[in-house]
């Protein structure tokens, strides 16, 4: 398979990460995963959903949306439709998830911060791009906290990322862009830590099943591309000193 | 750790399949795994959603849902309430997936089979065990299809069966009960063929992130239990003949 | 007209009662009318809703649901078409304001008793299957509070119960099943307690209009068809103890 | 118990029908029933809900409200919270029910008669007076009809009206207004045809259960309140030509 | 143009306000222009909304509705959809900011006056005849307060009015009633104050775009309706005394 | 008063025009008005609402959102809450209006163009900007079809443009960033023509009620301003050539 601009399977495709992107939100970053592009927000406010009240503890929470024309077919405004699908749901639980893995929110004290991921073109990936850039908002709605002595030490435990991996022909593919996602038989998006534990492992057969080889296969290969992008991430902090 | 009724780490709760456990849908199933009791049907329509009009192929999606009084506090009724949680999305997705890997949708002609998984009780599992009783809802309401002549072969392909896996005090542990499930730092869903081929693999660090070796060793616990399930599965038929 | 089982016009279908049938709710009862069948759990909850805080008296509320496939033909489900029908709605009324009528809401104190519903087989006379089987559950769950000392004396003054009748040729006919319940002309529900008052009659024409004797006629069949089931509400507590 | 104005225990509050109310649908009533104000509307469309398509018959549909003003204590306005509440869906099928059982549906041809009952103002019986008042509205619909000679026939087959009956301090009492229902054991909506014959009973213990003899009390005095409601839509028919 | 009854382009439909038209409300008006007929209620709670409280004033707020039947095609009934209309929101804010600029909400002290406007009939104009009654409504309720000895001084600043005004063949025109709205290729609705402020200038150009000379030729109609509507208000309260 | 970065009473904030921001929809521009932010988007589809099928015309519709985040405070996600505000309805309707004024949708065929304005960062103006960004992206769309000759002449008539203009003190005020809109008495939005005729004035009193004279200070400024947006939208489509 020719991949677009000769990638190779195992070469994730160009990332620019831009902070401060937004002027309100304590953390507002644009990540650009090739042509996907997320504006992805952090914002922080002093209190904490009912079941943490009083519980000397913070949360992180996510939200996920779409612009109707960021896809190749203009998709139904949800805010319209009334409602949010399945697949925004499951992947704004997923955010959530994938950052509050990494968070002490002790620490954070009686605060939520919220995530807010919102995708202005989209060219597969989107899931990942957002955890990814997420994870920059939250370092810099962090160090706004601590910048304002609002908390005393950081609570960010470490960094964390995420890339899709695919099956295509039997041979593993990385970062998928949408052309290829609809050829591939299987879909897996991996999130793992700088430490390279995992968070989240989900795999799908799209058509047919995948074998423990493959599953194995693009493990390996996720691993690679989330220790790119973490790398990256230190150079876009690395940046503005 | 002390399982309840000294059940072994890799040992899997008593399960007990009922067919025909309601009278009108074409497959009707029970589906008992410990204290977990599902409700799972197929029922057969003579139509395609518009996105596959025309195409000559049928289709297969679930719905999920839980009596408020399933679960250990009573939940709000998801139809009160207006809305389905993303939780609910979240596996009604994964079970018509899963059973959509194991069917072949040109054989099954322009018809929707829906699958309905409700849980009466709820003690961890349920969409591992709606997706195993699922099977055999489907199963049965494709022999009512055959032996009615409205299709001549068999669409389905192959078994498929789901198990949860965990992670407790660094060692894992199969098909988690309610109380285990909140002391796992690690929870993950496997979802495989009857060729032990994976069809869905989702892992998710609750509290410390989890390595390449424990993921390992989960999954190779999950195939022992989705073998035995599927032996299951195979005695339910048997039984009827 | 030849009635299912060589059913006489005056006798009710074999009614079955199962009490505990689920693990968590306070009172939780499988109720069997004929190919009817209804869980009905009655559960406890320490507050009110606001219109009663501190008025120092307890509340009573009911919900109704099928399940999808419950019915001959599938129906849509409720939490997915994101409201409850007029049905439904007049349903769960019916059946909270019966369990009301024989309940000392001043003896229950601050609490709430959710009666739950739901019909997992369908086969006509769903709504008084369940006000029959939700006084059981409720008796349970009050002896619950009984047995915990949180309330002092029994707040259930009086059994409730409830059957169908209708006119089918001009004469009366008990519980009708779905296939005769279509083919009647007037179709009535009555709610009576042990006493033998009234306590609902919800009388309809679906055809033709009817003469106070064909009331007259179907109310005494009422009256005696709750006679029997009240005394079989009576054989499953007794069959406990 | 002294009712207001000295209205005697069987005597109906005075009844103002005004026909032609608004200048738009076909049948357009103000029906006045002492304090309690209605404007009912029954329009004709040329179609016939999904369920009756090719069926060769129409179909009469109802819809309630109330306007947020109308009761003593201002209500939410049911568009703005999103939802019609159970007592709404309740009424307006018990008017559809009342109104489509004096009406012939084959005669009526393909079309829908749509009532609308729309409460000013609310003094109680707002749903009996609806049925009263719809009558009215929808003679004056079917008249439009035929003077179009769009049929050739007049599918009404009898009047119908509606009246509450309640048990009072063990009396019987007809025509409940406000601050009469809110002190009655029991509530009673019956409605007749002109034929005198039943088309709903709605009993409904709130305090005390009743008994046969007070239902027949009851019903008695509803048939004399009913009478006269039918005579007075008489009188209003009359009054036009 | 010859206008329905001979009315001249600058010459208002006949006015005709019934105060105390229903009995609740502590002011309730019926405001009938021409065949456009609105009951305008104001009714006064002892709160605030949640971004007021504690802030020592007062809230003044606008609901909007049309009963189905009013309009010449029956329109569907915004509880049934559940949810307001682009348009129904639209009117209700201008409404609510209509009546803001003229009281004093400090004056008025912690609470709200629940404005609200429901279409009977409408011919065209019934957002301006809404503004119009209001004030009326608006003054009653205020004396009520004011009575009640629950204000000390009247929180009315001065009155306010409103009207429509269109261009039509080039000519203005005022206060259109529906069949002229739909021929004017301009539309605009003015509020303006008994000082001959204004409040409110909302123009549209429907069809072609307007001039600034036709923008002032529109308002100079709007200001002269406005002073009739004022001194029919005026009229009204005299009328009481 | 002094405005940020001294800027004039009649001078407009600094504009600057993207196109082809994003890669999919027909037309897609990235509008900034000072620290005011719209991607606004036009997308071609094969189809016209139900009201115009067959009626050998187009359409043009609009929506508008926000980004949460694009507030100072965060705002509630309307796709998670469910529903568009009043705001967001009347502001959507506006631009559709807008943009309708200026095309001819007989000659656009039965299409249906789609504008899309998304919010990423507000500063006051946003529905202004919208419409001045959408008619670039309106250009681009009605290019793109001229280019696949799907449409033989260009269906625009004019350029259309807008502005907000205010009452601070007495004297007027152009294009208001946010925190100049909360002090100002008087906020006018003013679309209008390339020919200088007027589309829309919408003024509203949020303080003080505004004198004519005052109105035509701002239409003034609005005029000035308005021709400046029309020869930065020419400058944008001669940069592409």
């Amino acid at each position: 398979m020719f991949r677009h601009n000769n990638r190779a399977a195992s070469q994730i495709r160009p990332v620019k990460i831009t902070r401060r992107y937004t002027k309100y939100a304590e953390g507002a970053v644009l990540i650009e995963c090739g042509d996907t592009k997320v504006i992805c927000t952090a914002s922080v406010a002093d209190k904490v959903p009912p079941f943490l009240k009083g519980a000397g503890q913070g949360w992180l929470t996510a939200e996920y949306g779409m612009l109707p024309c960021s896809t190749n077919e203009r998709m139904q405004r949800e805010a319209a439709k009334g409602k949010q699908s399945g697949r925004t749901m499951e992947i704004q639980r997923l955010i959530g998830r994938a950052l509050r893995s990494i968070i002490n929110l002790e620490i954070l004290g009686e605060r939520t911060i919220q995530i807010d991921c919102d995708v202005i073109q989209a060219d597969g990936g989107t899931r990942t791009a957002s955890i990814t850039g997420a994870f920059v908002a939250l370092y810099d709605a962090v160090e706004s906290l601590l910048a304002q002595r609002l908390i005393v030490s950081n609570p960010i435990r470490d960094h964390v990322a995420a890339i899709s991996v695919g099956i295509h022909d039997g041979s593993p593919l990385i970062d998928l862009d949408y052309s290829e996602d609809s050829t591939c038989d299987t879909d897996m998006n991996v999130v793992m830590t700088g430490g390279l534990d995992l968070v989240e492992v989900q795999g799908t057969a799209e058509g047919a099943a995948f074998t423990r080889k493959e599953l194995d296969a693009m493990l390996d290969l996720a691993q690679q591309g989330i220790m790119e992008l973490i790398s990256l991430q230190k150079k876009a902090f690395a940046a503005d000193q």
